[in-house]
């Protein structure tokens, strides 16, 4: 099981930060499960996130393993992959494979563009609930989830909401007691105190 | 206001990351309000995190603008921390310069082995409760709270209670209006599915 973490310069952080610590969590403290997870990006030359974070990715997209689970991260980096034919391309080989197509934030808008989205159920940050709808086709914007699980697209509501969209990954590719490991492993108890 | 995320090899990723994003979030959309975020390690140099993922510091200790706020985050690479007279002598300088030093996960063992915690209430990861303990003199170990608040250290639970400990941060530093609006943006309304 191998799981793709997409980097984009503009990515932001906890997009992708915090499906990265439940899964890579999953994959190092549990290791019989065979789970492997990596960061990948156009090249292997440092990605600046959205709010200045700079992280070295694992593998450029040519030295990359398939991955069988994308988490593609929304951020201000996604506004330009729309109408850009090689993202596009990337989005759609990578579904043709079979892979589990996940995205946080406005990483959906980015599957809405490459036509993934097309008559289905999905998410995104709350403030682009409008952007999602006015791409592809008929795309049924669900404002309240947190996640939407629609089986081989999975999209998660903003930045926060990939680390419970991640959660329900583990649930659904290995158990719901490892899944609640992996809730126990982060302390993931969350009590927002505003 | 400078707050500066501490990186070293063997940091747990969402234990800074959740800070960070809060933290940068609040410096990048509300620029008027002064508050610069950046990472600093003993180098430059690409550090390795807990679960595998590369970052690049923007500071060395030696090119760092001094800090109002230090955030000290846990993972296995604080065990090589304890005991080591140049982390402590860090951590005291930190603190006698005035600087609000806080942490997340077992970042409060370093503190605690630096002296700083003592006869302080104080937490860490639910895991380290008993190593808190052993450590310095009668810190008064909270395994309930989310963060523990004692005026100029404050210390958070396990990993993901580092985005409720930087949220309270915004809210004691500047407002509660501004840590409602931060929690907005990173649409932290947690769902934890298992």
């Amino acid at each position: 099981m191998r799981i793709a973490i997409v980097l984009f310069d503009g990515a932001e952080e906890l997009d992708w930060a915090g499906p990265w610590e439940v899964l890579a969590a999953w994959a190092r403290m549990w290791p019989d499960d065979g789970v492997e997870v990596y960061t990948v990006a156009d090249s292997t030359e440092p990605i600046t996130c959205a709010k200045g974070l700079r992280v070295l990715p694992d593998h450029s997209w040519e030295s990359a393993p398939a991955p069988d689970v994308v988490v593609w991260p929304g951020g201000r980096g996604t506004r330009a992959q729309l109408g850009d034919e090689s993202v596009r391309e990337r989005v759609r080989s990578l579904a043709a494979t079979g892979a589990l197509m996940t995205s946080v934030c406005t990483g959906s808008t980015v599957y809405a563009d490459a036509g993934l989205l097309d008559g289905r159920p999905a998410t995104t940050y709350w403030g682009s609930l409008e952007t999602l709808a006015g791409l592809g086709n008929d795309i049924r914007v669900d404002g309240e989830s947190r996640f939407v699980d629609d089986g081989d697209v999975i999209t998660a509501a903003g930045v926060s909401a990939g680390i419970d969209m991640a959660l329900h990954l583990v649930r659904r590719l290995h158990s719901l007691e490892r899944a609640r490991e992996v809730r126990r492993y982060i302390q993931y108890d969350p009590e927002p105190p505003v």
